[in-house]
């Protein structure tokens, strides 16, 4: 039976402000080939949209990371079930979680994957795989833990809160014994920070200014800022930044979809005399120990009650491309994951 | 005998580049007091001009580091003789290097004083104190080995490189096998960085565009930049930054004599992607071992021939203040210091 296979590929270059127009869908038969030995076909069902995909949709100049060529489908981590399979380690009926294009199949061979395919043990739902102890997720852990390094009782602000990433960052701070202030966007958000996430403060940038609040609530300055957005609030942060203070720098959402950088804080000498460390990280330069200690304790913390995660679960692969410009408008609530198949 | 105590005070706060007109000379007699059990009379000898004391010329609300109130000495670090003493520990004859004002004589309670006296051993000279084994040179020592970490066969850039911070970081880097190239303005520091600290390479920061250097010099990336400069010489580092980069902020001389801050580097996702760290420290963040250990290394390295320290001295009480302003005009050739009394 001739399956369809539908894709979104890469219209255009972005300039600037992300647009549906930068998008193509495209629907074609999908064939299913005969498998190479290590090969499976894998039917895709769920699709994360996350921040760093607007980086690879620039051209190679202007992006660290790869960059897709026009006319490909989007990349990005996507949760899948093997439909067929030639690889002993990867049996049919498995569900996997890897860097895939944006399309309803895909041959790959697992061990040839430049970036590592992650096999779902039996007891972990794809939902999961891609949200509480997804990639974003490990990042916010990891990112905190090993590069912030706070110690109970400090102070911690972390920016974009309430995010896939700053949402496990602020949380595993305060499992940690600190005291935590997220800035977010919005009411909402900032409800969910302070009754859902149980962090100490929360900080609404679109209707208060920043540098105040923080100064305010940081009346001793901050000891770890974890920073996902850069730019104005990155400066607030670093105006009331504590002696050996560290700046955790996850991204620069604030810089993604507007074709200029971000800027570094405005004034170093405040790194001499507050001996303040800003260190940048990825989350695949921690090893698969670290990482998978990450995800058990999210998963723990999450099953017990200890650690609250939202997923904004869209429907249908036709509103992939929308609903990832949503990212950018602050329109998701929580880790967005579009579900394409029931295949969990 | 009445003394005469000769002083430079600050007359004004500096308006952007420091002027003769912002220190004041005054001379009056010094009547020795009666000494306070703890106190003694040191008479200063020698003063380091060093880039940090004009930071502590700017009012209150601009400098970190303290402020002199205006009509008060100057102050910085200065070498000097015990001439009376009630203090068990600091006998008269014995030198001492602290903190002191710009005059001949002063009552100081080393036991109150908010920073370290350090009470020379008898085979050091003040000069090899103020110089080889001083503040600066342990900044340079602790910065590069403690916050940059450089391994054997990185690749090592200093800028401010023939300094007496720079210059020392950048030889300990060399000693510890490294690949180190060395920024300075001129051809006569960039052949001392050759010839004398026999560094690999040297930038001729006035008749050389740096980051195109950086760039020819440094294929591979930079994977310690020990800053002394900031502003554009920071930002070609970071223009060619190797991932897991280091960046050790010890000071922004490109803003000291300007009034404006030196912003940090303009696109903060290169510290994401290329994993970078900036981190800025102070000497007094290091404990006493550590600091020992600085110094005894450095002696013998210097006293071996592997080290090579220039010190730039002048003489005379009454050129102390132009000879300060001479190291905003790059005028020095190496550590300054003046002399003003035969005290070593």
């Amino acid at each position: 039976m001739a399956l369809t296979n539908r894709r979104w590929l890469l219209a255009r270059r972005p300039q600037g402000e992300l647009s549906l127009d930068d998008f193509a869908f495209e629907e074609r038969p999908f064939e299913e080939p005969e498998l190479a030995a290590g090969e499976v076909i894998v039917r895709t069902g769920l699709f994360a949209c996350t921040p760093t995909v607007r980086n690879m949709l620039n051209d190679a100049g202007h992006s660290h990371r790869g960059s897709i060529p026009l006319g490909n489908p989007i990349q990005g981590i996507t949760g899948g079930l093997i439909l067929r399979s030639r690889h002993p380690r990867y049996p049919e009926g498995k569900r996997l979680v890897a860097v895939l294009g944006w399309e309803d199949y895909r041959v790959i061979a697992p061990d040839l994957s430049p970036l590592p395919v992650f096999l779902l043990p039996d007891d972990m739902t794809i939902e999961e795989a891609l949200g509480v102890a997804g990639l974003n997720a490990q990042t916010g852990y990891c990112g905190m833990l090993h590069v912030g390094r706070p110690r109970p009782g400090e102070t911690v602000v972390v920016s974009a809160a309430s995010g896939s990433t700053g949402s496990i960052a602020a949380q595993v701070a305060r499992i940690g014994g600190c005291r935590v202030i997220g800035i977010a966007g919005g009411k909402a958000k900032c409800d969910w920070l302070l009754n859902e996430a149980r962090l100490d403060a929360a900080i609404d940038y679109k209707n208060e200014d920043v540098a105040n609040r923080l100064a305010e609530l940081c009346p001793e300055g901050i000891d770890v800022f974890y920073d996902n957005v850069g730019g104005s609030i990155l400066q607030a942060a670093m105006d009331n930044i504590a002696v050996h203070g560290r700046v955790v720098v996850c991204g620069q959402l604030s810089a993604y979809d507007s074709g200029a950088p971000a800027p570094g804080p405005d004034d170093m000498m405040k790194v001499v005399y507050s001996r303040v460390r800003i260190e940048g990280f990825v989350i695949g330069d921690f090893d698969a120990a670290t990482t998978r200690r990450a995800q058990a304790d999210l998963l723990r913390w999450h099953r017990e009650g200890a650690l609250a995660h939202r997923l904004d679960i869209r429907h249908g692969f036709e509103a992939l491309a929308a609903s990832y410009l949503d990212l950018f408008r602050g329109g998701n609530e929580g880790t967005l994951v579009v579900r394409t198949a029931d295949i969990d």
